[in-house]
């Protein structure tokens, strides 16, 4: 369950165009009214929006938020008005390019890969390709060394099976073949990743369970003990990311605010990515884990008009 | 350019499902009837006539189909009647669940994987997953071995970039890679399979023509060269159904009738998958390679309402 909260009566989309261009008029921006609709649509809400500002005015509603905004609000206003499927081809396509690609950039690849719908997936990879001229996979091999890159082409591939469906020969099976894969460190073993990014989900969840229940340890604790690198980061994320996105999700926004300083492109992400999605529950996990409240965090790392922002997606009335 | 004719003045569906109604009823069939009705109908207009079927009749076109015929004519017709991401999940499906997996059935799914487009590609697996419950690599995975598995997944998962751009540095250095690779007997090195696996196909066919050109072989000669087994010939299937599709499907044509007996599984599918997309080029490379005709072939391997179905989907006045 989301934390997105939607009015009862929603005004029509030409009445929310009206209003955001109203917002835009003369010299400073009405930010309170541009939080005002898009913090409370939700994305075919959005969709809808943006598709009748560019008949009303001509223009595309993204570009004069653009113009208009400035600093992490307008990057976070940005990233929620866009189309989920354009926003994580682009979220992607920022982390290939960045200079440095630690876990931190490398992890929202596997994030989309492993936390959306396997339709999700498909519409971001074909978003991908129209915007940028080639494919997701091909950015990767050019971006990304070995084996980090493998593990990362073979799960933006992938073509879950999407319903609940478990075979529990198959979890005690394959649970012994990643064991075995990681007991012998050889974590870019091609059956390893096979299963990884072949299985649906909830398979996938039965064979940690059984991998617990067999070997002792939980298979990221097992993966944390083959060594420090980017790979095991990497995986680690992949098994959250199958398991519990929330659990993910929580730790993205706690690495986010931790110690001096706020990584908000981070921040901006999760919340953005999944305040409609399972953002209460990323809220609970956040609470287990950190014995505090995730939007105290957020508004003790965050300020002024992007603060208010991010506070609306969590629900907050502000 | 495809072989399919379709009259000038079409039927409307529901003069054609009347049509069909008719050739079922009684003890006969009227199999010349429902050959010139569906024989001359492209995918877009058989699948309205399989929509207005069910609302007019309330039962399944193909089931009626399935008991009326039978036989290899029977097995055409359904073929060309399913849509065409389903007809190609159940080729998959029959490929993979069929004792034998020599070249003959594994290259379908090479067919679909590198002689479609990446969209067809998806449906195809999207259409697997609704019908078997389980994703089309899950069963790649569990019936066929490696290294060949490895080939198809990395195949099936692929959603290349679907315009002309090509890069001819890139073409230079990654056919080094690939003859690398042949050199060396490493036919299944990741490098080898992510190349030919994400790069679009107009990139990869001037790989492949940079490859004859600094190296003196065409790379599926030097691929021969390697060995006589399975993964050779797949390898070999894949560089076909990438550079030329039209003359793989002439040489699945000539494979299926040469010799006694005749490969009727085989013949049907290259005719009802192709007719309606490159057949004419089918032909030509079928005249080039066997310096008879393509139509003399099928006329001389197959007989009664088969061969009429499969004249029909050539062009032919029957």
């Amino acid at each position: 369950m989301g934390t997105l909260r939607i009015p009862d009566m929603v005004p029509s989309p030409t009445e929310d165009c009206q209003t955001l261009v109203t917002s835009f008029k003369g010299l400073g921006t009405n930010e309170k009214s541009v939080i005002s609709v898009l913090g409370h649509r939700n994305a075919s809400q959005r969709k809808k929006i943006r598709e009748t500002y560019q008949q009303l005015y001509n223009k595309s509603l993204v570009d004069d938020i653009y113009s208009e905004l400035s600093g992490d609000f307008r990057k976070a206003v940005v990233l929620w008005t866009y189309e989920p499927f354009e926003r994580d081809a682009r979220l992607a396509n920022e982390a290939l390019k960045s200079r440095k690609k630690t876990i931190t950039q490398l992890q929202v690849i596997v994030e989309i890969a492993c936390a959306s719908s396997p339709d999700h997936l498909v519409a971001v990879r074909e978003a991908y390709c129209g915007l940028f001229n080639r494919s997701l996979e091909e950015d990767i091999t050019a971006n990304v060394p070995m084996p980090v890159q493998k593990v990362l082409i073979g799960l933006v591939r992938s073509y879950r099976y999407d319903k609940q469906l478990v075979d529990p020969s198959i979890a005690n099976a394959e649970a012994a073949i990643l064991r075995e894969a990681i007991r012998t460190k050889q974590l870019d073993f091609d059956n390893f990743l096979i299963i990884l990014s072949t299985r649906n989900v909830h398979q996938l969840r039965a064979t940690f369970e059984c991998y617990k229940k067999n070997y002792g340890f939980s298979i990221d604790q097992d993966i944390k003990s083959c060594g420090k690198g980017l790979l095991e980061s990497i995986l680690k994320v992949v098994i959250w990311c199958i398991d519990s996105p929330e659990k993910h999700f929580a730790e993205v926004v706690r690495a986010s605010v931790v110690g001096l300083g706020t990584d908000e492109d981070s921040l901006t992400r999760a919340i953005v990515t999944r305040a409609e999605v399972d953002m209460m529950k990323v809220r609970g996990e956040y609470f287990i884990a950190n014995k505090t409240s995730l939007d105290n965090a957020v508004i003790d790392d965050t300020s002024g008009d992007y603060r208010k922002f991010l506070m609306t997606l969590l629900g907050a009335k502000v």
